[in-house]
């Protein structure tokens, strides 16, 4: 467990400095089972202490009422907020309006609500009068407190700083609508990241894979270093003039260049989608995003992992350094694994059992198992967002060809919708942040320096790349693609969700700060000129959907079968790198027979001794393609809804 | 805000007492998040104490570390119990076992793991030392404490009864997998109660609607009253005998009254659905349970509100009772409101718009506002459980009929999911927590009392009622009919729910267990019987799906439109009773027109003075049938998906 243990000790660290400000406002109506559990404390308080004055009570329970009722108000708001960026979206796109793109709205009705709040409510001071006692040793998590003979539990929220210790509960409102950041980790990621996996458009995905891994691990890393480094020249420029005022160091600059490295193409992948940009390109930007998101988290927390040994824990440190980058390869690998097993097993369940006669049943399986990916790794040490995406990617390429026909499209607007839902929420919650969060630090040197930082970084990390990778490519990248990848370095909600998981020190508020205004710019300046830049650096849109099928209206696809694969089977792979083409004979040859019910037979691509397994592995569909798939017995309604296009 | 404020009053006292051993462990990944946070107090109290000690910071990280391991694990096992439960369900359902419906399965599943968990895993104390210092006053629920100079904030978790300091903790693996009981309340409880009012059946229901609300509002409190009488009785005598070990008062036999009169018949009604049972019968019994959940809800606050003035507060008091009566009233009517207002707003903006180009706006729009009518009751101080409800009815008979045809599939489809997953969790919960909770107190002359109470009470609720009904109906009920109903009294979800919600005092324990066993008894043996059930009293199945359309395979069905009831208008107006006449010519010629795109214009419905209105109000289609719905400009592929029955 060596990789998963060091893994852990990132968010544990991160976590462990929590700011007491921050407090648990949580997502979904468990927020109200709070309320309640914070009425079950006051009161409860209230009772022991005057137990024959119902007067005393009675104040309790209002008490416990109205923050309960504040709870509900303050998820209203995001519900309202949300429901108000959905019609002014349908707006916008009655309209043909595409210089701002919805999370961008978002975002900007965020803001106006968080200078509401910021500004309008009064400041209003906690009910709650707190008193102080001394213990002798440590801080334990559970505390006993004898009151009157009556015991009480209590249970550490966090420590604070002694000059903020009258300023806990200012203002309640903005407490209430601040988010405890593992929401936005363990909540709100992975459905956004389990969507991106199930949509990757299996073909120009493949076809390009080489260069997506590429620009996603190489790039990334570069990213990483490049703005690290330069970063870390800002702030020692910093401390010479005097501007910084808390220690920052090397490994933070690193950290920082780990999480701003995570990028968000959002807005332009949406245009891409609506004008038919070129594919190619839509699956370079797609595929590396996605990637370069599991990279970024799990760079982030080898970075963080990276202590060295003895009293002088910020030099260079060779064993150390080993460490994290074994910490990388062993939750990276760790994670795909597990992401990779859920989806096959998902797939063998699915095409043993006739589970496809109830589409309930199975889109239930379905979201259940993907969901499990992300427990079954984070139990076992490893990142469960990671995880997922690759479940996402293995659920999309197996499992969804032995799904009915109306699963396939249950799961797809299931995912689809949480995805929506969530991705608008968190640029909701960025805007309101800026105004919200009571911890920023606003660096004018800082600010400048890392987007300058990012701009090379990500320059470093496109043109040096694409040109290596246009040695060995048949379909070189062009320049005009080069610099549309360059433009489309846009940050969000990954970056976002890095970044406020742990603002505790100084140098954590300020990349925080940081990073929320880069992703402000890049969604808003750099999504509105996407467009021009499109028609600028002429890069063909409209493709013709038959030759390239493009993404379909509700930015989702996923090829269904590999029938089209196989038609033109000759000329994708003589266009193709070799990488493709061996992945391409292993999985045509093995795994699709094997997990799907497509494929060649495993009779003809086995050896002879392996005939017994191969026949009971192979479906009896890929013998004869005119096999309707076996009914529904005594089902007729879904049995006649089912139209497997397989084959 | 009077029956607001008294309303919340029930909640708040429940939740006041709630067992410090019943502690947090939370649904959703939300529940890692917690973990994480553990690990921020665990972490830096080791941190605090010790600063320089980087041994013990580690300790205090691996610790915290292998709570958020075991967070995962518990949240894992759920998730494969539910697994196991869809695939064994899928065995019995393509095997045609109708003798065990998938919710007395999880049960079963839930049961076993309780006893593994229970017997199977060593009992651990805990690992966090716990410090006792004395407090003068009253148990705040925020605690400053000092160590070493450092301050950390602690928060009330709740009391502890005095010889059970040392057991806290205990069981580590016992204590994860107990949920925090408003968990049900808040999270499982509304997609269930929505999904049911989604799919009522218009039709039946309505026709029906007198009858319903009968069973429904007087059958409940009947019922109720029976109940708690005789479980008073039963108490009285346990009192004799010397069994009763503790206090336990008239209302809350009333209180015990209340909960269990919520009856959920799920496992007849699945059973109804796949024989295609009577659907009179069928639309009597959904109505019946649908709509006593939100009485059992309401009444059984109105009980906990029931505080009469003075020191003696279990006597009789007319002021007190005919305030509960009215706390009842203001919270059921407020509710309704509630959800009814939010159901309209949703119809009126999706048809005032053309959201319907754009399915996934309309969906998250969809979910939004259904959400938001929990958290403005909740807001309000009204049950949202209740206004979900309502919202629920509403949305299938006006927003429904506005949304493009992939929404329709997409909403029922979402509700659908997230129903049968709440619905199964909840279940298998209920099996896990025969053996897992802690605090059981089971009572043989309690339980075998509220056996035969139950047996009365629903009999006491059924003929008579049945017997008036009868006198009105041109349609009679059937004695087999009112045989089928009495037995179809089976406990489910909403009784749990509001048992666990409370179980501080001895009386509510021995309430809980009771519910426990009541469920499992009607689950397992009245669901298992319902076939033989069915045949015995002779109640016609395989009813022709074209006379009396049954509920469709994946039981949902909401009429489309109301074509076919206005072509068999007269038929219906026929033999359908007075109320539901005066409620059709109102919904047909006034709100139909107003909130959806169908019925008659209002220029020909409404008064000649109101012209102008009527106009601006009326949907263009109505005037003529064979309009196409205009489609979305320059989206054709949602354009031509679009297809809309409507006339």
């Amino acid at each position: 467990m060596e990789p998963g243990d060091a893994a852990r000790l990132g968010p544990g660290r991160a976590a462990r400095a929590l700011p007491p400000r921050l407090l648990l406002l949580l997502l979904l109506p468990l927020l109200l089972g709070r309320g309640l559990r914070a009425a079950a404390a006051a009161s409860s308080s209230g009772a022991a202490a005057e137990d024959s004055s119902a007067m005393e009570e009675l104040a309790t329970e209002k008490e416990a009422e109205e923050s309960h009722r504040q709870d509900s108000v303050s998820l209203l708001t995001f519900i309202l907020l949300l429901t108000l960026t959905i019609l002014t979206i349908w707006l916008f796109k009655h309209r043909r309006v595409r210089f701002l793109h919805e999370t961008g709205l978002a975002m900007i009705y965020g803001l106006i609500v968080g200078v509401i709040l910021r500004y309008g409510t009064p400041a209003t001071s906690g009910h709650d009068k707190s008193l102080s006692c001394t213990q002798e040793d440590r801080a334990f998590s559970t505390l006993l407190v004898n009151v009157s003979g009556k015991f009480f539990e209590y249970t550490l929220k966090g420590e604070i700083s002694p000059g903020k210790i009258n300023s806990v509960e200012q203002n309640d409102m903005l407490r209430k609508v601040t988010f405890d950041p593992e929401v936005f980790f363990n909540i709100l990621l992975p459905p956004i990241i389990f969507h991106a996996g199930y949509s990757l458009k299996k073909r120009h995905f493949f076809r390009n894979l080489g260069s997506i891994l590429a620009y996603a691990f190489l790039g990334t890393a570069v990213s990483c270093f490049i703005i690290g480094n330069l970063m870390y020249g800002v702030v020692k420029l910093m401390k010479i003039v005097g501007q910084l005022s808390d220690k920052f160091y090397y490994t933070d600059c690193l950290f920082f260049g780990a999480i701003i490295s995570a990028t968000d193409p959002v807005t332009v992948l949406a245009i891409f989608n609506e004008l038919h940009a070129d594919v190619d390109l839509y699956a370079l930007l797609f595929g590396e995003s996605v990637l370069n998101d599991a990279v970024a988290i799990v760079l982030s927390s080898s970075i963080v992992a990276y202590q060295p040994a003895g009293l002088n824990t910020h030099a260079f440190d060779a064993a150390a350094f080993f460490k994290s980058v074994g910490i990388f390869l062993g939750i990276f690998s760790g994670s795909f694994t597990m992401g990779a097993v859920t989806g096959v097993v998902t797939a063998l369940v699915t095409k043993f059992t006739k589970l496809h006669c109830f589409p309930l049943l199975e889109t239930a399986l379905f979201f259940l198992m993907s969901w499990s990916t992300f427990l079954l790794a984070e139990a076992c040490g490893f990142t469960g967002v990671v995880a997922v995406l690759f479940c996402g990617i293995t659920q999309a390429h197996y499992t969804y060809n032995n799904l009915s026909v109306e699963s396939r499209s249950r799961t797809k607007q299931l995912f689809e919708v949480l995805h929506f839902l969530a991705e608008n929420f968190i640029f909701s919650y960025m805007g309101l942040a800026l105004f919200t969060f009571q911890k920023h630090v606003f660096s004018p040197v800082f600010i400048i320096g890392a987007f300058v930082a990012i701009f090379l970084g990500r320059a470093a990390h496109i043109y040096p790349l694409s040109f290596f990778l246009n040695l060995g490519r048949r379909h070189k990248i062009g320049w005009n693609f080069q610099h549309m990848m360059m433009f489309s370095g846009l940050r969000g909600a990954m970056a976002f969700a890095l970044a406020i998981r742990d603002t505790a020190s100084y140098a954590r508020q300020m990349m925080f700060t940081t990073t929320l205004l880069i992703v402000f710019f890049t969604v808003w300046i750099i999504g509105g000129g996407t467009t021009p830049m499109l028609s600028w650096l002429d890069i063909r849109v409209g493709v013709d959907p038959d030759q390239d099928p493009p993404p379909n209206n509700d930015s989702f696809q996923v090829l269904q079968g590999d029938g089209p694969e196989a038609a033109g089977g000759n000329r994708t792979k003589q266009e193709s790198a070799w990488l493709f083409r061996l992945w391409y004979s292993f999985d045509h040859n093995y795994l699709k027979p094997i997990l799907t019910h497509s494929g060649p037979p495993l009779t003809t691509t086995l050896p002879a001794w392996c005939g017994l397994l191969a026949r009971c592995l192979t479906s009896p569909q890929v013998y004869d393609v005119s096999t309707v798939w076996p009914g529904c017995p005594g089902n007729p309604a879904s049995a006649s809804s089912l139209n497997f296009p397989q084959t």
